[in-house]
Order: structure tokens, then C-alpha cells, then sequence
């Protein structure tokens, strides 16, 4: 779980395929791609200055996922090193849309486009995302 | 996970929410979803006649999730009784695309379009779907 | 997830194998029969008429697992169907021991012995199991 | 998954706690312990230079767990570090017997004493320890 060097502009962390990740099928099953993609964003936003448990327990908001658009390419394998990449694509007021990869060394794993919105915690109705943290996810 | 009553041509599979299936926010974690449409599928096929230990087991293929669109409306809770529907779009050569939706009695909960191929086990190259099997999934 | 039949005094809950919940060696991943475990606990609560969600919600309380032996015999395959047991070994003021199984046919795949206590939701302190779920816990 | 630092003799892994991991009680979901554990193991093993893939595919042998204790303490949180520590207990000619705990700092979270034994991953039966991996596992 390192960062990993990633182009100008994007995020990228290190995750290791490990048994518990792994199918059946002998490569990762794929509903874990979205546990990976979710860690690369949770740090992603930590590298940003970004609290998650902090904005939940403080301002009782919490960023859920409302879509995803998942792309499987090919299968990742025991002990692989991916590296998940983060680009913001845009934000709106209650909402960004990132577009995330899944990488081995320069070839493509998985790709994702997810659609985050902040909600209250309480009735997870859509709530505008705080300024302090807006001013820090820029396209 | 008894069948449940669905409309016509739609096949429906009942799952329960239990703790393993929630996270902080006190509903399900969005990635789980992935795992109630799957044991959806699998049932289907299962109610088809599909048995994909054997096909693993005798042809050395297996259908693999190629692409996934996922829309998250609300938060299912602990202990919830969801229905998972599945329903055939299309049936192509080596793939077949399918309409999945999560509901709670009349309320949705979650959508989903999965892109499912069939695959030879050892390489992961697509495969034909089985005649016998093909002649099953009627959209 | 139909109930099974089990021995007098013992509560069976029958759970499927699915993808979800294999591994790169083919079988069960090992932690995941803590989630079979628990999902019979749930169920045979509920066959005993005590919900959990609501006792979360109206008194705050909530089973958690303070301690589990587990033993792994033979590992389970995709499509088992695995009946597994749940029976009372002891119950003590805030906690209960129960011996639990998993079984396919007459085979034993697994088998815990789990110490759960109740406690109070907002600081995990043990708290006294209510009377009326007591009533009902009888060895 | 940086290397944290531990006292002589014991191996650590430092993970971190996502929403993936946590449950409706706000805490990290027991069973997940296990993954934890088992992260430590691999890296563990790892360090010692052995490659449990290459392991599989070259002389068809794998570890697998044939009896975890658990014991849970405290509950960890959303973005807690815990370190993860292994030390190896006994050597026999087919398993190991490991302690392991999740420390957050220095407060004890969970513990295990875990049996790891290695099997033929054809019909998984036990096998010995190859001489090569066995030289390295010295208590």
C-alpha cells in the first residue's frame, strides 16, 4: 500500500493481490476491484487533506457511490502488485465523477468511471461538499 | 434465498442482510451488491439447467463479468429482504448482457447491467456459449 | 437459505456456495465460514424471535464475538450446499457460548465454538443480556 | 502495508482500516481479523523468501489454515493502522503454528494462535514442509 508514481495529475496506490482477493477462477474476483478502487480514492482524498472519519463524526456527512461503470480486462493473479490510479473528472456541488484504473506494471487490469455524492448520514439525502475540501479537488 | 415472485420472464432470488454485509454507514456496502447479483445469476442459471461447477468441471469454461453498470438508488439495511431480479437483454456469440435490479418490496435499491462472457478456464480467451446452453437463454 | 433439518435441539441453517466465496485453492476461503457461522447465529436468533436490528436500534445493544475457535476439516466446493448448525453450550449473564458445524450431508467441513456478548452499542461495554432474549436461550 | 517496526524476533505488517472492512457497528467486522492475519502471514512468509504462487505452481503444494483461535479485545475504526504481527510458535513436518496479534500502537485489538499446515492442492492432502522453506521457519 505505497503510493506509486503515477502521471501528472493522477493519484496512483499500491494494492497486493492477496488470497482473500482471489476467485475460484484463480484470479481476483472482480466485485474486489471496487474494494481496491475505494481504497486508491480513500487515499487519494487523505493525500488531499480529506478526514473521512472526521467529516462523518464532525459534520455527519460521508461520501457514498451512486454508479459505477466497471470495465474487466483481464485477470489479476496471486501476489500481483496493482497499481489504482485516481483523475478527477468533474465536479459538481454534491457530487464528483473519477475515472479510476487498475494497473499491472502498463497493462490494463480494470477501469472504472464512479460517481461520488456527499450525503447526510442521517437520511443520506444529497448535501452540497463542504468548501474546504471543494477547493481541494480540482480537475 | 427462496425464490421470490417476479414478473413475467423475470426471474427473481430473495437474499437477507445480515452483518457481513453493512459497513459504517450502517447500510450495505455498495460493493456487496455485486455479490447479491451474482448469486442472482448463478441461480438462474441453476433454474436453466446451467450447472457451472460441471461446465468449469467437464468444458474448462466459465462466464466472467466483462462489464458492470451499477446504480445505487438507496441503502439497503440490516436484516432486509431483497429480491434479485435478472432478466436477459441479449444473447451474442460469446456473451450475453442482462438487466439485474435489488428491490425491497415495490422500492428499488439498486441496478444493474452486467456484460457476462463465456471464457475458456486456462487463458481467459472468449469461448462460444455451448449450444446446449445457448438455446436456453432466451432473451 | 432454507432452514434444514437438524437434531433435536439444534438449529441448521442451509447456505449455498457461490463464486463470492471461493478462493485461488478452489474451496471456501477459510474466513468466510465465520460468515456462515453467522448467519445461522442470526437466523436461529430469529427463529427465537429476537430481532437484532431492533435491539440495536431501541436499547443500544448488540452480540458481539469476543472469541472463536474454529476448525477447518475439508474444504467446501462451488455450488455445496452446506448445512450449518448453531447449538447453546452455556449461557452466562452478557455472553452466550455456542458449538456450531458446517456440514455437507453427513460430512463435517468445519466446526467453531464462539463466545458472544452483548454489548452496549456506543462503547462495546458488556451489558446483561435482556430478560426476555435470556428467556428464550436455554441450553 | 509498509513493514512497522517489531520487537526481535517478530515479523509486523502495518494495514490500514477502510470502509470495506468496517460493519454496521461502526467497527472493523470481526471475520475480517482474519484477512488481516492472514496479509501479515503472506508478507511474513515473503520476507522469509518464500513465494506461495510459485509454490502452487511449481511443486502443486499451498498452506492452508486448519485451526484459527480468535480473540477479539477492542473493535478498530475507520482509518485506524493497525500493525500486524506474526511470530512463529512451533514447527512440525507438515504445519506451523503461529501467534499473531493486531495492535493499534500498543493497545491490544485481536490475538490468534493459527495452524497453517501444507497440503497437495490436488486433494489437499497434509505434505511435508519443502526442506528449503522449512530451514527458514525457525522459532
Amino acid at each position: 500500500m505505497q503510493r506509486a508514481p503515477g502521471p501528472a495529475g493522477t493519484f496512483s496506490w499500491r494494492v497486493r493481490v492477496y488470497y482473500e482477493d482471489t476467485d475460484f477462477g484463480g484470479v481476483v474476483y472482480y466485485a474486489n476491484y471496487l474494494r481496491y478502487f475505494e481504497r486508491a480514492r480513500t487515499e487519494w482524498l487523505r493525500a488531499l487533506g480529506v478526514d473521512q472519519e472526521r467529516l462523518a463524526r464532525e459534520q455527519g456527512l460521508q461520501f457514498v457511490v451512486r454508479r459505477a461503470e466497471l470495465d474487466f480486462a483481464r485477470g489479476a493473479r496471486l501476489d500481483d502488485l496493482l497499481d489504482i490510479t485516481v483523475a478527477l473528472e468533474e465536479r459538481k456541488r454534491t457530487y464528483v465523477t473519477l475515472r479510476q484504473r487498475a494497473l499491472r506494471g502498463a497493462e490494463a487490469i480494470a477501469a472504472a468511471r464512479i460517481q461520488a455524492a456527499c450525503v447526510r448520514r442521517d437520511d443520506f439525502k444529497p448535501a452540497a461538499i463542504p468548501t474546504e475540501i471543494a477547493a481541494r479537488l480540482l480537475p
